[in-house]
């Protein structure tokens, strides 16, 4: 089947990192077990995206919402109408894909790395679309 | 041919989205007939991006372009002396390459998706090269 | 072997932008000789990152870690009490991967773009990984 591999993640509040670290290794067993090469993590929406960042301290993740709040407020004077205008831009600033390396089916992060999904509109059920890439063989 | 496609896009305004899904899917038919995987979308400029948001409505590309402009106004005090220097910085928050899937030669991209060339320095004619990636195979 | 290749920066500032574009081209003739296609480059740490940009003018990475700096003060308000919460805010600006194209085992840049890895809480030694990505083959 050539689609991309699908999870969903519900996200509780407007503005807010979920750390999908563990949902996408899981995954990982499922649809691509003891891949080597890397894993591109695609979020099909435009008021979120995802980042990877530190998993350790929960204060990073906050900081991260407050301080792209900062760059784009909610409030200020936007052309679309729908209030969210903020959203679309934090999403840019972020990214809506990331590529990881994985190990004989291990994600393959840095020591102090968690991957978040940023909900910038939510609360709202996201889906992320997970694709294989072979590494070349050496 | 193992260069990257190229597709050429003339930007007429010195900030602007000019949205590329079109042309990029039109590409793909040519140099990737039928792939299932990814297409790697990539800017070899400095002072232009690529950008994934909303397509549906047009306010939203430029709630980005002005939003930005707050974040590196044009006529902040910078080192660099070509009267570009916003366009690099806003260059990097967005980055200059997405990766997007592909399943039977269609970009398959969220509903709301459009792909941007984001452009912070012309008008110009800006190249993009495009690269096809095989997925794993199930 | 299947892990990524790893190659070594050491920064010596606490905010800087280190050009590693000689290092891993230099890097991609030991283990990926001949390559056409992308690689993927990736630093596995939360308050660093990688972009590509103007190499010519060193103007440009001195505005860009500036411009980065009045988006994220250091001594603003943040929860995480490390002292380098506007590290992790420009790290997931930026972002932590490009991935570049190559062709014939050379990277495959724009005429002005350079890779760079964007340490924002320095000095310290950065570790960057490497992975050879095959292009489908037309």
């Amino acid at each position: 089947m050539s689609l991309p591999f699908q999870i969903s993640v519900a996200t509780l509040e407007r503005e807010v990192l979920v750390d999908i670290t563990g949902q996408v290794q899981e995954a990982l067993k499922h649809f691509a077990p003891g891949l080597s090469g890397l894993v591109h993590v695609y979020v099909p929406h435009t008021t979120a995206a995802v980042t990877i960042n530190e998993g350790a301290d929960p204060a990073v993740k906050r900081d991260l919402v407050e301080g792209l709040a900062r760059l784009a407020p909610r409030n200020a004077a936007y052309r679309h109408t729908e209030g969210n205008a903020d959203a679309h831009i934090k999403a840019s600033l972020l990214g809506n894909s990331v590529t990881i390396p994985v190990v004989d089916g291990i994600l393959h992060l840095g020591t102090w790395q968690s991957l978040y999904l940023a909900e910038f509109d939510g609360p709202r059920t996201r889906k992320v679309w997970l694709t294989p890439i072979p590494r070349l063989r050496a």
